[in-house]
């Protein structure tokens, strides 16, 4: 049976109803079958691709993109993602500014949507905003659906909120499934998600959240370690618990770096920012109090200085499973010595690694894909076999 | 007959030949066929969407959009239509700066021309300049099609001027027929045209110009109310009662929202400027007189002020046609107490009609897409049933 | 034997396997029968649009554009370019800043393109940057390539470098060629490359470089005429020489526009920035040094003053052939009396050329699309022959 049928018969056995002109906000929202689904039809499409089969499901339409911060790598993988399917891609551009809610939210969702399969917003700025408001979106867009004033109901994608990033985990994810041969080798495997030092300040939090929100599934160790103070969501840290409960894994906290990498099989070390400044720094905008900022900005780089030590070094890297974990990052990442004097990771760690990241930052656009994909057809295992039998190319070749 | 069937076969006795590679800039240059294929093509096309069948009539081809204002929901439009027709649009920044004419004009409208199908301008900032403006563009591309540096005569769109807003007006129009009904019960129906007070200032006068323009061709009584001073262009006028004694309907104007309110089948109340008022700005950007600018703009607004009974309120609403008159507004609306203190409507008014206030905006996207394909296609109705035999879906079904 | 049927099997006796998978930077980088193989591929694909047959090669892709500085015209034409083959453009805006090499510039560049089919690149602003950085990109990609990151080659359109302008010059090409019937007729023919008068200071060097560089390997006579310290880089004079000694015509340098006129079938007179300057304003803005860039800027402006005597005056276009020399410009040019109070060109000249200008210039985007097809499809007359027995519409005709 080739790879492709594979998927597609796996895909044919998973209950994907739900899916269906739903949006796809955070992975913990979704369950077991609904993941797979997602990354069976992530490797269905880039199996098409390669094979230069097109995988347009749409003849025309519009994938309406919202970001609150500037974007290159989730723009692209959006971009790619809709003209791989047959959508064209429509900016909106409201500024970096928290924009009016309620009656403002409701009338422009409505209003770019007349033709808009999908909506995929970014909105990581300001804790307690971002999820809020991509549901403020979709409540209005379900509503004008229901009130016949949209044709068709846009779904959307998030791309990144305070909360969850379920681009960048579910292609994490996928990448981890591939590196180790599938989902079921990963069964017992330690994945340390960690603080690691930047010397900038406020990054956001929805990359360890996202990770110990969706690895904490797959009966793996999950090992969260930052400094203390560098508390992540609370809620999140409940969900990656219930998880690990539920999926014979485990879940462990710690302000030990060396301790999360001891013997694991991944390491994600990466800065954020804490979580309770991030609350703070979202009050301080709302009043519009600048030297608040400014001082709390001053405070954070000072805060994140007393803990250079975390870094993700080949002496750290020696002491994971054989030496040889799987380093993984969202990038960019902060290099000691390369893109700063002392960073997140050690310059020839990421050297080492630089093959496997790009891997695994490729692997976003399939996922976007695949999450429009299943929100916008009734039978994806279907629709993928047809896409086959068509088999029209991609580029045309002689 | 089915309800395509029914608006194709309209289509094919009325008179379009004159559409057909020529612009769409105002619609009292259209006559009443003209208008009627618009409307046609405009439902058709939605007919066929709605029945997901694709409305691609180019495989490829550019709509270049020249925006010389903030827009959201026309830039939507524009990029909805074009998508909807297969072509792809490219943005021209000139910035919001009044651009260079003459020779500037000729040679940017040649150097972005060699693959337009379609040109789409808002230029509605400065009284007297954005028509003009859009002529100057038809001519250079006119005068490089007929040389033979542009392989297709590019046509334009109207998106906005000084003097007509007719994407908009049509959509209204459009959306009046449907709630009516059907444009043989139009006949000796009411609508008011009025201003409405605004704690902003220098909105521009192409709405109530182009409802005047366009709804006096109906049979209907156009009623346009606004305070003392607040005149739009008397050419404009003068095309409203030119229509209504061409066509059996009748254009009052008058000082009283009131007296336009009375008995009214259709309200429309919205803020404008002074004619008079913008013809000055004009000229005081054109001297770059930012003193007189400021003092202007307090000056108006402190005229605007003076009106703020000029609100439709529920009891104005309750005074119209069995106190059921079809509430109507561009979008988006000052709402009392809700985008700002006090403005142009109640909120409950609001309220009530904002299902139909957005199936209103809805009708926008089809009907610039009805002037794109009218200027394009030779035979319009032939064509419209050949995307329906063809049958090719818009979005692949399984 | 049809025009198309020619153009194809002229290029089906052309060797061009090199420029499979390959970037087009430099047009001294590529031999004869690829040159010709491009101008063979830019007529056919104008041959098939213009008897409206689609020449989609790409059913989906994306083509990304990087533009380190304003345009218009070169945006328009590679946005073109790739709507006619099929491909979405991305822009991917870095600001108009130097941006970073090494680690970066090896992971934006592998970010970018997952499904990018070609990336043009427009970096024209610093001396001995624009090309290296396009070089540099090319590695990465052909990096990302073999790594298996990519699962397609992205290949480089050179859209302006501080070397070479191998779109416009080759576009310019093509026009002569079209204007003298045939690139058999231009052998000894005269071609003035001069520069002239601008009231603005620093433009770009690449079409002078460009032009000598692609212009002396036709058997043409080519003059270089400039005020004395308005040299061209060295590099590219060695390239015209030796092309020329190789091709069979000449190649000559003068600080006289008149002797450069003279005789001559065709001319091409543009204002340029002394290398040595721009070189010298290169290190200043590595340098940060405002007050250095101000004073350069200041003295290059009385340098170009002296010289407002090399103007293209009808005066000047009587002593060339039969006083009918082609007057070309990459435009836009600045005109006398039009533009600008004294430019390059006085504006009757420019006024009876008008025409063959916007011809000129409607040549760039087919040939943009000739190298993207080049580099994209392993054997395009085949390819193309298989799009004109498609036959399917650009525009859907009933």
């Amino acid at each position: 049976m080739s790879d492709f049928s594979h998927l597609t018969s796996t895909l044919a056995n998973l209950k994907t109803e739900d899916m269906y002109l739903n949006d796809f906000l955070l992975t913990w929202e979704k369950d077991d079958d609904e993941l797979k689904a997602t990354f069976a039809v992530a490797d269905a499409l880039r199996n098409l691709r390669e094979r230069n089969i097109s995988t347009r499901i749409f003849d025309s339409g519009l994938g309406v993109s919202l970001f609150r911060d500037n974007s290159t790598r989730t723009r692209f993988s959006f971009a790619s993602a809709c003209n791989l399917l047959g959508l064209t891609v429509q900016d909106l551009d409201e500024g970096k500014s928290q924009i009016a809610h309620g009656e403002t939210v409701r009338e422009t969702a409505n209003m770019i949507s007349f033709m808009a399969d999908i909506i995929g917003i970014r909105d990581d700025m300001y804790i307690g905003k971002g999820n809020t408001y991509m549901r403020e979106v979709s409540k209005a867009v379900q509503e004008g659906y229901e009130d016949g004033n949209l044709e068709q109901r846009p779904t959307l994608v998030n791309l990144q909120c305070d909360i969850d990033h379920p681009t960048q985990c579910m292609a994490d994810m996928l990448h981890i499934i591939h590196e180790f041969g599938g989902v079921e080798n990963l069964k017992g495997k330690k994945i340390a998600m960690t603080w690691a030092y930047s010397p900038s300040y406020g990054k956001p939090l929805s990359v360890p959240q996202g990770i110990i929100g969706l690895m904490s599934r797959f009966g793996m160790d999950v090992h969260l370690a930052h400094p203390e103070g560098y508390d992540v969501m609370p809620e999140v840290i409940e969900v990656a618990k219930a998880n690990a409960a539920a999926n014979g894994g485990s879940f462990t906290q710690s302000n030990s770096m060396a301790e999360a990498f001891k013997d694991a099989d991944i390491v994600y070390p990466k800065s954020w920012a804490p979580f309770a400044a991030m609350e703070q720094r979202t009050n301080l905008y709302g009043n519009g109090d600048s030297d608040g900022i400014k001082a709390l900005e001053k405070e954070l780089l000072a805060q994140n200085a007393a803990h250079k030590d975390w870094e993700c070094t080949e002496a750290l890297m020696q002491t994971t499973r054989a030496g040889k974990a799987l380093y993984m990052h969202c990038l960019p990442a902060d290099i000691t010595g390369v893109s700063c004097e002392q960073g997140e990771v050690e310059a020839s760690v990421f050297d080492r690694y630089r093959v496997p990241l790009y891997k695994e930052a490729g692997f976003k656009p399939y996922i976007i894909a695949a999450m429009i994909f299943l929100s916008k057809v009734k039978d994806p295992a279907k629709t993928l076999q047809q896409l086959e039998a068509a088999g029209i190319a991609r580029l045309l070749e002689a």
